[in-house]
């Protein structure tokens, strides 16, 4: 494994006072259902709103300055986007995203007003490899990938160390950590970062039905990919299959992968709303999806869950308030 | 001054580790709004939803074994309730809440929910007071002041102290800090706090019109009342008066009072859940509705406010999203 403890200790002191140390909360209500203790970190209150701020500004604070002035290309459903684009503008460089036509409007709006330029792209007909590649090539400027590079990973790792020291914080120790998985490098980093510091601890993937490669690559021992059109309203978890350099590191780390079906997402958007009174897009609730739904026996133990985005469209997220509270 | 420093730094050992540290983010969009640097303190993150955990776990732990048997008494709308009664059952004592029959439902479930018996009254015709201290009187009780008492404002006091320890691990220094005020507990807590540590740092509380009695006290030099019969949506900031000991205190740290309306809370919720992707209940987004107002000039400022609850019912919280965003 190329990405160490060391990496992760070391972005941890770049992003130091740049990016937000999520709270670890506990939530009386979930431990309740849960019937242990479930502590739960908002990462969706990072700058840019997920923790793809962290691996985006460990990997570009490490570019050299020529390679600042020819700038960045992504490409991005819009968390890694927006992570990017905040990096370059903190460090004054130039980035272009390579974004689907249907990512949330929101996600496009902010990466846009964080001064990125953005490339659009249909995700059925496209790819959004070549045309980032292409555009990299002709500006000589630095491709940056959302999960498959050990600089992203070992930003994504922080939140991960976090965890650990958070609930030393409160003189517990792990049992189970919950992180939701796309590409696998939250999952990936995290790992590393957790089983370095407390190596008893298991950790679980989460992903949305049908779009579970993890899980099954994991069962599988090899890497799978999702049904090409396979949909999920999880837009940020819609990566084809796990990374090449992400999954041996989840392989040899994790315990399992979860799935969780898109109506229990929006059960824990619902809960995120009324209990942990945060905004959570669909996305970054299947980890607390999968406690709600009891996927994982957690009585008497001590959970960690990771809510990792906030970037959710205003319809969708009204229509899953009216559809849960009905006309109260 | 009967409230020091050290009282608050004593009340910060006491809640370590069992409240929440809330994080203080900031928020790309409300500094490019003020012109300035904005630092939000996301207090409805804490435990109960609100800051009055920290007051009533302060108070509740230096009870005696003697006082802890016979349980504690305290009257509010709703936030020092939940705050009393989860601090009640963490240090495994009784109590009882009396909560006014209009208070927000969400208040009034979890306060039941965290296992304190409630007592309704009639806000109009009934005096809290009175029924409360009828109670502790009978049942030998500790009544627990929801501000005016040292030991609930020392813990309030804690806001003040995090603000300023991580506005420094930005390496910045505060210019403004604003806070939202009903009884003038956390106000005067955070005050005493923020001045020792910070002595150039001008203070503001915010209020509601119409309940702005510390605003207009602190512009008379004395205590004056709300018109009886005062209301606004802001139903935790609805004291009748300042305290008669939060008062001289924030009379002597204070730099003024702001007020907002109503329609200005409102967009401040919808700001919140917008672009800080966090509930916010009316009471707790005065000081954000102050700064997106403009209340006060904040240009090339470092400014932190106080986001203070998040206890905010499901209908109100959806009429707010449906009024701000039409059809979309």
């Amino acid at each position: 494994v190329n990405l160490t403890f060391d990496h992760i200790s070391a972005a941890a002191r770049r992003i130091a006072g740049v990016a937000v140390r999520t709270p670890l909360v506990e939530c009386e209500e979930l431990s309740r259902r849960a019937g242990g203790r479930v502590l739960v970190k908002l990462e969706g209150l990072q700058r840019g709103g997920s923790f793809k701020f962290r691996g985006a500004y460990n990997r570009l604070a490490q570019l050299t300055d020529d390679e600042r002035t020819r700038g960045v290309v992504a490409w991005s459903s819009g968390n890694h986007a927006q992570g990017v684009a905040l990096a370059a503008r903190l460090l004054g460089m130039p980035a272009t995203i390579v974004m689907p036509r249907d990512a949330p409007v929101v996600k496009t709006e902010n990466t846009r007003a964080l001064g990125a330029e953005i490339v659009p792209y249909d995700r059925d007909r496209e790819s959004r490899e070549t045309i980032a590649t292409e555009i990299a090539r002709t500006r000589r400027a630095v491709l940056v990938p959302s999960y498959d590079d050990y600089a992203v990973m070992a930003g994504q790792g922080t939140v991960g160390l976090e965890i650990v020291g958070q609930t030393r914080e409160r003189s517990s120790t792990l049992d189970v950590v919950l992180v939701p998985c796309g590409g696998g490098g939250l999952t990936a980093g995290s790992a590393v970062a957790i089983k370095h510091l407390s190596a008893g601890t298991s950790i679980h993937c989460v992903e949305p039905e049908r779009c579970n490669d993890t899980a099954r690559s994991l069962a599988a021992g090899r890497r799978l990919a999702n049904d090409p059109g396979s949909r999920s309203i999880c837009d940020a978890l819609l990566a084809p299959e796990p990374g090449a350099l992400t999954f041996p590191i989840n392989q040899a780390l994790l315990s399992g992968g979860l799935t969780v079906t898109d109506e229990e997402v929006l059960e824990a958007m619902h809960f995120a709303c009324s209990h942990l009174k945060i905004v959570v897009e669909p996305g970054g609730a299947v980890a607390l999806a999968a406690v709600l739904a009891n996927r994982l026996p957690l009585r008497d133990r001590v959970t960690a869950l990771i809510v990792s985005g906030s970037n959710v469209d205003a319809p969708l997220f009204r229509s899953m308030l009216d559809r849960r509270e009905g006309s109260t």
